[in-house]
């Protein structure tokens, strides 16, 4: 009888590993952010962060991470290795997170989708002001790459490098605020399904598949992992944006934390209204299933975690 | 007699120092700004960018990397290293000038100033709208990172990652977007002369001596000259922020190029409702007279380009 490949393996719960892992994050974000910002600054910014988000790219960052170290036994072993491998991968986790901080704080401003409430609270610019929000969004994207780039560390400056390169593509005009341009300019406009998947490749899901390569550059992925974590990276990020699309039709805001049926009433376009809600949802399953096999071909010996984390991506309810 | 030190000699002409290098970097700017990002995204990126600022800040890249360069004839005198040097020091340069001109973009948009001219154009967000000025100038941000850490390059990775760390922390919220909340804040308020050279210091100071000091790195600056240049641009960046105090209350607004008098009319605390405009205008003499003490103690063996530069920004009249 052959082994099931772990990264399907179904022993693995994801609820006590992102417990774990999530209680690192939070820790450093609030020992990070803020600190060392004039005061009304810091306190936009640690309200803009410190809110209790799902966190699912720090996870992407630290699940990938562990996956490429799962292969590395024997070269990165020493214990001095880790601990400067995991001073990177908590720095790429809250990295991606303040990037994707930042772009809420200023995608719910009243110029862009003027909402009052997200995740149940005030927005930055309601509760702080709309140009301390606007500042508060700046300050947050330049400390995600001070957060890359600590000069009192033994993380390597290839890596330092690499994180930032990767980052900054991410978030700018060839990844999320190139995906937001054509949103913005999408509205009442018919885009085909290529268009569509263009739009959401950037918009969301460039970051989602950053953070997934930032965390195999944290533990030195060699090239055939790296390009098949890249490739689960990108059919994981797509499904995301599917799945969204998804949940704004059948959801209610409630659940969602958000306002839902928003796509519809600004008539935007997404793949519920282009492909129908049932084929919606039989292609976020067809990516699931591409970010399996992807999983499968890295090589790594386990990628459980980043197999859990794409199937909570596409069965989530909110 | 004694020979006069380089940084103070009479005959160094700055204009066509300037202008040669100033078409360095237009060209770059051109080349690079805007290209692969959706249409509406680029277009507003490159008005932001491409429109004929004085480039102070760049001039003060390729001004520290040159002086710098001065004193390294032996180890860098190889045609490959000084290109590959000159290639950092130009993207130093021009990622410098997009988080100056992205933060433009955001100053000017009606919740911070509400300005609607910018060297006698209309403003990005008239221009273009609110939404795609506020994402033009978060693209802005990442672009200047991802400038510096271009992937096919022989720029060193402890040269990227360091010029990486010098703009992050002279963007945040330590630095130039730091100083704007403290400016937000300050209307109305009664500072200490303390409290206002911090915040100058932050607002506009951080992003001018961040340029010198990256221009060093680019240079490989040893620890004594790049202290040296450290302590000019504090001077310098000081000096620029009481001219720009100075020149509110006595040019006009089409010298300018921007509306005069703001300050007052906005119940500013400035360099002249501290001191008074002749108290001011000293002290701006003393900046100057410091920034030519550092560059004359850095011993590089030529720094007249930055010494011109700092007369420049002390006595100039917009």
């Amino acid at each position: 009888m052959s082994a099931v490949p772990m990264s399907q393996s179904p022993v693995f719960d994801l609820a006590p590993w992102s417990q774990n892992h999530l209680a690192r994050v939070e820790q450093a974000l609030s020992q990070w952010v803020g600190h060392g910002a004039p005061a009304g600054l810091g306190d936009a910014m640690r309200y803009a962060v410190l809110d209790g988000g799902k966190r699912l790219r720090p996870l992407l960052v630290l699940a990938a991470y562990e996956a490429v170290c799962s292969g590395n036994s024997g070269a990165q072993s020493g214990v001095q290795a880790t601990l400067v491998l995991d001073d990177a991968a908590i720095r790429a986790a809250c990295a991606v997170e303040l990037i994707h901080a930042y772009s809420l704080v200023h995608d719910d401003m009243p110029c862009m989708d003027n909402d009052v409430l997200r995740r149940g609270k005030p927005t930055v610019h309601v509760q702080f002001g709309e140009a301390p929000a606007l500042l508060a969004g700046d300050a947050l994207q330049a400390f995600a790459f001070e957060l890359l780039t600590p000069d009192d560390s033994l993380i390597p400056a290839s890596v330092q490098a690499t994180l930032c390169r990767l980052l900054a593509r991410a978030a700018g005009s060839a990844g999320m605020a190139g995906g937001q341009a054509i949103d913005l300019a999408s509205v009442g406009v018919a885009l085909t399904e290529d268009q569509l998947r263009q739009m959401h490749r950037l918009k969301t899901g460039a970051l989602l598949q950053g953070s997934v390569l930032m965390g195999a550059v944290c533990g030195h992925a060699a090239a055939t992992a790296y390009q098949a974590l890249s490739d689960y990276g990108a059919a994981m990020g797509l499904a995301f944006q599917v799945v969204d699309d998804i949940l704004d039709v059948v959801a209610d805001s409630a659940t969602l934390g958000k306002t839902a049926g928003k796509d519809a009433a600004a008539d935007k376009p997404t793949y519920v209204s282009l492909l129908g809600l049932e084929r919606a949802q039989a292609y976020a399953q067809e990516l699931l299933v591409e970010a399996h096999a992807a999983l499968v071909g890295s090589g790594l010996p386990d990628t459980r975690a980043l197999a859990a984390l794409a199937d909570m991506v596409v069965r989530r309810s909110y």
